[in-house]
């Protein structure tokens, strides 16, 4: 591999710099992806490997990052259990027939990835010779928690009200539904790794809004059921949560080779948390992409200092907004290419 | 006062038992609310003050709470300082005109309290006759952070982007708004302790999505400054912000006497990390009032547990759900009235 800075970082590596990608970088503030996405609807996109694999290169392309990552959507293997999902970019994604009882859990398959999820295996092998060892291929999936919150609720949330009812009140659907989808999530990043994915990243991205007593009972044992379940030496594992800050320290329990946490927690603070041991990726506020390159220059050198050179993944806490600037994108990621004194 | 056990609580003084209120106690969960509001919009409803103290007396009269809270909004001083405001409660509140330039921040007022808001001071004289001294009355206000958010924005946010750049690209024109909203909220909280609030609650609701050093130059300092600016001795001083866990060391020196936490963080952590001479006020996941009253029990009595009967107020780490059962919001009230073995 020509670029290998993301593996090594995150298996503990030297590096000569810091690696840095964007989570969201094939994403609406690309003009690029615009003009795709105006003739393409957006399960289309994730359906149809050309296009995919034309979306996932244009970060690389265009901004020059130290990743791919694969173009797809944490619910694609929703539909694959066998819940509709219907995918629309600007208002989020809708699930016409929510899951509340443990008839509807009891429905839902466990796909064989392959059969029903080819298309992303296809996108994966596709990717890798596009890239032809330039950069290192990340895969992904959402996490049991997360998925099972837009399967109940029906699609985005603000209080995760039914999600919630039902993980108080009926535990036990609640576990079966959480071990069905974990049984789901590891034989697809199985099969995203065979296919070629050289890093896996899970996104337990609403788990920080549970307390650490229920994300403890609900959401960690699922994350390390699925990172005890798959092959690290292939693709070292990464783990999102959003608003981490207050169980990071169960969080490294999880057998995630790298933490990727969100902008609230400081840097240094999560490194003194969660000891030498594990990678972290992050944490820049994605908001301060919309200001200027020259502050994003400078907090993002800020963020690399206080990332130490070592185990460390510039990154942002949270997706891209789609109002960003390219040319802040792109000062994001020179920040990191520049040596610093 | 006959039931003085909040007040007792928020100074460190000894009580029979923890006193229990919840964040948004007057509100849609009420059928007695819901009635008047059938021929009441939101703002009306603020304004008239026979109304607003019949619905901050309900929860009181109906399911026994240990304090009445003002009904109102806490962007009534908004409205005062001169920026249009629509609130409908379904939607959320809207800001037609959002502040984005120096200018329209220059021709902002800090308005007289009882000149401009003088049906608050009259809602809060009224609620003292009603009760008479049987619970405490808290009065309340945003906290500059969280107003100038919804200034800019112009109403709710996902993602605060709006704030946010103007936070990081135009830090002196935001630092001149926070300033302004800061002389205006220290003069109504004393316009409302005068009137007779005998404890107050300043909602930064939103600092809980500032990275801690965000929270530090644009939050801390004006929470700081309003309460060295009240009588605390007349009013012990409540804090609130939801996702307080990254910085609520930083939260402590705001020179609250209590501060009120969101259900992410644990109890017994939150005492640890800020030391005995705090109360603290929280903090069950208002999700759990969805679930079964014998749950609910027996969640907050493991939280009353977790405060250890001293400088503990029993509350929601956010405020209650409208679909809120009656007879879940009663469980939660009468955990904290039955004695523990």
């Amino acid at each position: 591999m020509k670029n290998d800075l993301l593996i090594r970082a995150a298996r503990g590596e030297p590096v000569e710099r810091t690696p840095v990608w964007m989570m969201r970088q094939a994403g609406r503030y690309l003009p690029e992806y615009r003009a795709i996405r105006a003739d393409t609807d957006f399960l289309t996109l994730c359906k149809t490997p050309e296009l995919a694999v034309e979306v996932s290169l244009q970060p690389y392309r265009i901004i020059g990052v130290d990743a791919v990552i694969m173009f797809s959507d944490i619910l694609i293997p929703v539909e694959a259990m066998g819940q509709e999902v219907r995918l629309t970019e600007q208002k989020g994604p809708e699930l016409p027939d929510p899951i509340r009882t443990r008839d509807q859990v009891d429905r839902l398959i466990v796909p064989d990835p392959i059969e029903k999820t080819g298309f992303v295996m296809d996108i994966i092998r596709t990717l890798r010779q596009e890239l032809n060892g330039a950069v290192p291929l990340i895969g992904f999936a959402g996490a049991p928690w997360t998925l099972a919150a837009y399967m109940i609720e029906g699609g985005g949330s603000r209080n995760y009200a039914n999600v919630k009812r039902m993980m108080f009140t009926e535990p036990t659907t609640f576990h079966a539904l959480l071990d069905k989808i974990s049984d789901a999530i590891i034989l697809y990043l199985n099969a995203q790794i065979e296919a070629g994915a050289q890093v896996i990243q899970l996104f337990d991205s609403w788990a920080g809004e549970l307390s650490r007593e229920d994300y403890e009972q609900f959401a960690l044992p699922y994350e390390q059921k699925i990172f005890a379940s798959i092959n690290h030496s292939a693709a070292p594992a990464i783990l999102f949560i959003n608003g981490c800050g207050n169980f990071l320290e169960k969080m490294a329990t999880s057998g995630a080779d790298v933490l990727s946490i969100d902008w609230r927690i400081d840097l240094r603070d999560a490194r003194a948390r969660v000891g030498p041991q594990l990678t972290l990726q992050g944490n820049l506020d994605p908001c301060v992409l919309l200001s200027t390159p020259e502050i994003i220059t400078e907090k993002a050198r800020e963020l690399i200092r206080a990332g130490g050179g070592h185990r460390h993944i510039l990154n942002l806490g949270h997706g891209i907004l789609p109002m960003t600037p390219v040319e802040n994108a792109r000062a994001f990621i020179e920040a990191a290419k520049t040596v610093l004194e």
